[in-house]
This record gives structure tokens, sequence and C-alpha cells, in this order.
């Protein structure tokens, strides 16, 4: 399938699938739940979940386990984002097209929502309908990704990075861990949910980092390139802030260059996977956006 | 066993666990490593902990997986003070004789110190030595009471309720998602990985939300009458900014009693438990200290 369209039908699977299961906003503590769904279910292109999913066709079965596991990492993806635009770190106001969470519902709430989700998608995980050893792997696995040793580890050296000279290994650690880690671990989760060999896995953990180091550098490309409009974020907000980018570090062309070669790099962990076609469109897709 | 003497006694195990599994000070990020050890190895009672213990005591063995989600409960409980210590939530300087993790290290450092200890906690829990179900189980409970209809959400309702009149039913609300949840859960889990059956388990879970009642009124009663020496934080800290308290709401004596009745049906859901003296002893002691 086409990566648009595959993207399109995840998101509408996930979407569906958070509006049924995330707290009712008619239920105590109203606000929290109210913000919870503003930031999980804003509009987004839902990548993580994509790549989760198509990781579970590409070696197996798409069932309801592998959405609840899609919606999961979306869940951690938009805990992260919610924390990150807090005024004490990026102290963004604009995300997604829409207020950030906190300045639609206070800091207090923001907080709270990004813990609130956070602790649903481990609920999600540990419930979902599959084998006990892939349930428990699962859950290691987006444990890991998101703390210390990944996601947040990655958040950690980014905010305090800021405004000081960033060389190539602290830029290629911000890149591994606050985008790789969850990119690799929806691939990873998506193959093991849905049937993958131990090898299997293990290669899609692999193909997922390359990707997500592929798309870190597209996104930071975007943000130097294009408007505030088609990016739904403020533009050149990085750069203002002088964040640690690729393109900041290296120049535009070589970053082209660099996401092109971890895309190489990432089709390469595909030689075992079954079916892999979805694998390659999504990753295609993931450079096109600035090329 | 004495109270003390077992709080003193979980406390050095736990403590000694989270020292060598917390990540090193000394491995990147740095900062981060080292405000999380400086949250959850703060001086503490470690309660919870203790009623992990003590409920797999109570039923079978402790063993390594025991302490293992001994201190993963305590680092849940470590997530949570930083975050309600945040200047946009509770905004307190001082907490177990300390400055507050973001007194210390700043803001970002703690939502994300905050956020890393959380995930940490499910990542040891979901890697101890029990079986398959017990670890499912244990993970399911970790998150449920950690989130919007436990921790949090009680969290949420106390901060949004601050200088407004607060009626029984809210003040219960807070009480037994703020604190209940997390006891209730550790008592829980306790027993799961002690071997507890399902009907144990379930007893110690309804005991463990009984002791937390009774220990939150206390907290509240200690707050009002002590001095900060005593309490590592500010003391009438709570009555200051209008929170929601049982004592501010019934009065001292009314306070006293309410939590001696928590505790008599604490004790009833203690039948089916072959050995629940240090339970006893425990529960005992959470309204020692306010009496």
């Amino acid at each position: 399938m086409q990566a648009e369209s595959f993207l399109k039908l995840c998101a509408a699977q996930v979407e569906a699938r958070l509006e049924a299961i995330l707290p009712s906003p008619n239920t105590r503590p109203t606000e929290l739940h109210e913000a919870m769904r503003y930031s999980s279910l804003a509009p987004g292109k839902r990548i993580r979940p994509a790549l989760c999913i198509a990781c579970a066709e590409a070696v197996g079965q798409v069932n309801q386990a592998v959405i609840d596991a899609a919606c999961a990492v979306e869940m951690v993806h938009a805990f992260s984002l919610i924390h990150d635009d807090l005024p004490a770190i990026d102290n963004d106001n604009l995300r997604r097209g829409r207020p950030t969470c906190h300045v639609r519902f206070g800091e207090a709430i923001a907080i709270l929502a990004g813990d609130a989700l956070f602790a649903y998608a481990f609920e999600v995980v540990s419930k979902m309908s599959a084998p006990p050893e892939v349930v428990i792997h699962s859950l290691t696995t987006l444990a890991t990704a998101s703390g210390s040793g990944g996601l947040v580890g990655g958040e950690t050296v980014d905010v305090t990075s800021e405004g000081k000279p960033v060389d190539q290994s602290t830029l290629e650690y911000i890149h591994s861990h606050k985008t790789g880690a969850l990119m690799s671990a929806s691939c990873e989760i998506g193959a093991l949910v849905g049937g993958a060999t131990a090898d299997q896995a293990y290669a899609l953990k692999q193909f997922g980092h390359e990707v997500g180091f592929a798309f870190q550098i597209a996104d930071d490309l975007l943000n130097e390139l294009s408007t505030a409009e088609a990016l739904g974020k403020a533009a050149g907000s990085d750069r203002a802030r002088s964040k640690a980018t690729y393109p900041a570090l290296h120049g535009i062309s070589e970053s082209r260059t660099a996401a092109s070669e971890a895309i190489d790099r990432a089709f390469e962990h595909l030689d075992s996977i079954p079916n892999p076609d979805t694998l390659v469109a999504l990753a295609r897709y993931s450079m096109e956006r600035v090329h």
C-alpha cells in the first residue's frame, strides 16, 4: 500500500480506538480526561502507530492487540510532547496547529495529563490480548525506550545543551534517544505482537532506529524550511532557541544525505522480513517530505 | 516484628536495592540520574515498600522479586512527590527535610526525573523474576493505581479544589486516589509476588485501601500539629494554602476517630491471611504517630 493511504488508515484505526478507550471527559477528573484527549487526539501523522502496525503486518497478523499497542506508543508520544512543550522545558505555545496543552489547560493539568497518558499506555499494553511473554517483553521495551536511557534521557540532553555548542556525538545522542528510541520500540513491539521470531523483532527494532534517525533529521529540515502554517508550530523555532539540530551542525545538503544513508541502512534490516513493502514505503515517505 | 524495626529493615533493603539498580550518576545524562537518586533515596519511612514486603511475608515468601516490586512502588511515590512539589502544582520548597527536586536541579530536570522514575518503575516490575501472570497483573495494578483513575487523578482533584470549599465526597475522592490507590496497589502487588491466592490478594488490596485512608488523615493531622523540624516540610502548609484536608473539614478529634475506624475496617480484611502480625503492627503504627 502507498505510504500516505496506509498512514491515513492507521490514523483512523488508532484514533477510533483511542476515542473508545481513553477515560471519558464526563467522568471525574473531567479536566484531566479532556486534556488527555485533547493532546493524544490532536491532528498528527501517527507515524509511530503506523510503524507499529506495519511491523506487525510485515511478519504476521494485525489484530486488536496490535492496534492497542499502537495506541500505547501514540500515548507515550503525546505524553512526551506535552512535557517537552512546558514553559520549563521548550516553552512552546503551538503544537499540531493548536495551542499546547499547558496553554489550553494550564501547567498543572498539562503535567498531570502527560503523567496520566504515560500511565495509561502501560495499562493498555498490560491488558492487551497477546501471549504473556509478548506482553511482558512489550512492556519492558516500552519502559526502556521511554525512560532515562531513551526518550526522557534524550530530552534531558536536548534541554541541557540549549544555547551551548553541540558536537556530533551529543547530537547523535539526542536524536537516537529523543526520537529513535520510541520509533524503534514501536517497530519492535508491533513485530512482537504480530508474531515475529526473536530475530525478526530484533531486525525491525534496528530498522526503526534508522528510520527514527532519518525522521528526526527530516523534522529538523522541515523546521528550517517550512512556514508555521505548514508545520503547525513556530517555524525556525529550533534555530531561534539555538537548539541542537543536524542542519545547524552540518548544513542542509549534508543533512539530506545523512538521512538518505540512514534509510539505506534501515532497508538492510528487512532481509529476513516476509512482507516488507509497507515498511519500505513508510521509510521512503519519511524522506519525501524534505526532497 | 515491631513496626519500627520492620520499617527500618525494609527501608535498608529497598534503599540498598535502589542504590544498586538506579542508573549511575556517572552515566549520561548525569544530572537526570543524580536527580532520580536524590529524590528516590531521600530519607523517608518507606511505608509503601514496607506494606508491599509485609503483604508478601503475610502470605508467603519475601524474595528478590518482592524487593524489586517494593522499589518500584517507592519510585512511583518519588515520581509523584517530585511532580506534586513543582511550582505549577503545590510549589513546595522543602521535602523530606531537603530542598525539593526542582529547587535543587531546576524545573526541567525535576519534571524529567519524575518521568524517568515512573518509567523505571515499570521497567523494574516488567523484569522481576516472578511467574508471567504475576508480572502482568502487577503491572496492570501499578499502572491503574498511578493514572487518572488513581494517584494522578487524586492529585488533579486536589490541585483543582485548592481555595474552594470542599465537600466530604470530594475529600474522600482525593484521599482514596492520591494516597489510597498506591498504598492499596503496594499491598496487592506484594501479595501477588509473595504467592497470594486471588482472594488473599484482593483482601490485602482492601486492607491497603483502608490503611491508606487512615495514613492520609494521620498525615494531615501531623501537618496541622507538628513543627517544620519534625515534619521535614513546612508545617501548617496545607492550611496556609487552604488545601482540602480531613482536619480542616471535620476537626482534629473527629479525624482521629475516622482514622481509627479505618484501621478497624482494615483488620477485618486480614481474616484469610496466614501471617498477619506485621501488617497489624504497621497499621497500628500509622495511627500511633498522631495519638
